[in-house]
């Protein structure tokens, strides 16, 4: 019996602030509070469903303008919502355009731009429809093939605190040496199970963070390894690490910039690679698969577009012999949550994801996510199964209203600490 | 609130043969009855799904063992098909193995095997849960971005009748010249409205086929017209009915076998090439993507895996700039029903999808499809929106087993009307 398709008939994006703790990277280190946007959508039936996705301004700018054109729209559409983005915002398909070869997002476009807000409103809806129909977003993906979803514990460099009044605070110190971050390690494995560890480099001179590597390496033997500088290094210097890290490390990730130099590094190490910058969109693949220069793409569901573009991101990899995996940005539960179902329907996925808890201490829904042994069980509830927490997103949203925190700047942050720091040209080692 | 995900408790293969009249190719002549295979899967709230594949004799055995495994999966398990469906069969993956390079199906392989009896099973499945949804099949694949799907005309050199009795008859008459060829066309414009027409080619010499195009032509200005004779040709035979076709074929298919001689046409020519025989499965496309061998992939897909794998192969011709349609196999309403579902949410396919309607006069659904303008309306019934008609595929079973057709073999029915015939080795001309 036809049942009537559940149409859009409220929408909306809620800029937030949260803490974030003085994570190092490469460019500088995390702000004090980093916006996310919260997308809603609401059918006719009463269904609510939500999405997450980078609160920058731009991003903002078109999650607000395509809340609007999405209203009235049947919420199985998903099929249409690019078409709908681009000419909601007048904007061109220029996947060439605007080059950013620093980002640590990779090149910014803006089919990219379009396919970040896309995959809040895609994830949203499917959220919606699972709620109406009684079932979790994975069985509308074609059903999970694994009931827990592992993720690799992500160390960072940190200050104990940021170098400003009214920052967020945490109990977990510094961790600036192999010493500190072999500290943080143990309490991540302790409390959350993980069996896997990434951290990001790019930070110290290399020898350091090799040092860190084989301190990781002493302390926790059979752990799998991910070292990532963020494209920090030139090509020699990526070499020397790599070898100098063979046999220690699961994979290297982004050692340098550029497919050229990642192709190099691979062909002159054998060093399997691994990427969340030189293979960022569709539009990327095919230089840099026909090169070789990466062997593991961690796909990052929000810029790749949502989580059926994310099945064809990882049909893309199974037809190359490339393996595929999921990067983190500074996500909260809604997006962990889509990471989670996501990876539960992708057969070949064989690494443990990245997620940025426990860095993220604040969050929009009722119950966090529970890790345990490093995973995440799949929910089998309707939708993505999870609550919006509603009191903590309006709280959020007012500390966005009451700050001027309005895009992600680690180089003003860093400038902060460091008065002389200006964006580090990369390579920087 | 969460509901029960439907199980199967009951799934079947019924093998059935169908009327195919004396349509002529490279390899010989369509026999008088061609095996399909009907499968129906049933879940434990009493829905019926269905899906149809080729039906000789080794898709019909592991369907007929697939049916047993899938009973107690759920509806949705649609992402564990192909694992279910190796080790119900025994088989190992050998994506390389068993080529077959005559075949007009491309390259056959256990994956291809798999994949297309998985399809059938894939589709059976969204039937069931469409219906149980209430929600057209489209509406679980992202949602319909057209109302209608285009077909083309299919024509077909062919004899009047069957050189054997107990043969289905109809009055279509012969088609073997170029009269003959505008007369068929002629008939499906009116009946069916198709706007574009493609001549199954390599049965003449090259030159009468060239004439035939040209006298469609003229018989219809601004039509468009393709021609497929199946790698009948050499690289140079191509490469001068492309020259001597230029500006009048909308793409030429498959002039010739294998991807070096597909690239090497397409240098020399410029012409745009179509192909279901040299990418028929994603294994194939690195390279013949590489080597620009193919401009237009024509899916079928009960070979590609099915409805999302079609979806995965569209986006991997929307990576590589390479346009995407719709092949034919002597398909029934039910696959006239997937494709018309899947053609309506890829937003790329840009080019009329093949039909062998109306060859196939024969069906198990209770409403033939309408072609209206050359078009299919895309459903919005529960499902497929298509009914089993169980009087009639009962009748075709029975049919199946009266006769002792198992397998499609064009050459030995050839062999009837000019018994010196054999398989001629391609390139023919
Ligand atoms: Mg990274
Ligand atoms: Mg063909």
């Amino acid at each position: 019996m036809a049942r009537p398709i559940p149409r859009i008939v409220r929408a909306s994006a809620t800029p937030i602030l949260i803490g974030d703790p003085p994570l190092l990277n490469v460019l500088g280190v995390h702000q004090p509070y980093t916006p996310r946007c919260i997308v809603e959508v609401e059918t006719d039936e009463g269904a609510i469903g939500v999405g997450e996705t980078y609160g920058d301004t731009e991003y903002l700018t078109l999650a607000t303008t395509l809340a609007e054109s999405v209203v009235g729209q049947p919420v199985t559409a998903l099929n249409g919502l690019t078409d709908l983005a681009y000419s909601a915002a007048g904007l061109a398909d220029d996947a060439a355009a605007e080059f950013d070869p620093a980002g640590l997002r990779g090149r910014r476009t803006k089919t990219k731009l379009v396919r970040s807000v896309v995959s809040a409103f895609e994830i949203a809806s499917l959220d919606a429809l699972g709620t109406t129909l009684g079932l979790p977003v994975h069985a509308l993906l074609g059903g999970k093939v694994r009931d827990a979803v592992e993720y690799s514990g992500y160390l960072f460099y940190r200050w104990a605190n940021h170098p400003v009044d009214a920052a967020p605070v945490d109990d977990w110190g510094a961790a600036l040496d192999p010493e500190g971050v072999v500290a943080q390690a143990k309490r991540f494995a302790t409390d959350y199970g993980f069996g896997s560890f990434k951290l990001k480099g790019g930070v110290f001179p290399p020898d350091e963070e090799i040092a860190a590597i084989k301190a990781l390496a002493r302390a926790f033997p059979g752990q799998l390894l991910r070292l990532d500088p963020n494209g920090g290094w030139t090509v020699a210097t990526s070499v020397r690490v790599a070898n100098d890290l063979d046999g220690t490390l699961e994979y290297l990730e982004d050692p340098t910039p550029g497919v050229t130099g990642m192709a190099e590094v691979r062909h002159r190490t054998g060093a399997l690679l691994a990427t969340n910058m030189v293979v960022t969109s569709f539009e990327e693949i095919p230089a840099a698969f026909a090169a070789d220069a990466v062997q593991v793409v961690l796909s990052d569901h929000h810029y790749w577009g949502g989580l059926t573009a994310t099945r064809e991101l990882a049909a893309h990899c199974r037809t190359y012999g490339v393996a595929l995996s999921m990067h983190s940005n500074t996500h909260l539960g809604i997006s962990l949550a889509a990471m989670t179902h996501v990876a539960s329907v992708v057969p070949e996925l064989r690494y443990a994801c990245d997620t940025h808890r426990p860095w993220q201490t604040e969050d929009v829904i009722t119950e966090p996510h529970v890790f345990r042994n490093g995973a995440v069980d799949v929910s089998d509830s309707p939708g993505l199964g999870v609550e919006l927490d509603r009191d903590a997103l309006a709280t959020l949203h007012e500390r966005w209203q009451r700050m001027d925190a309005r895009d992600r700047d680690d180089v003003a942050a860093m400038r902060i600490a460091e008065p002389e720091w200006t964006q580090p040209p990369l390579p920087r080692w």
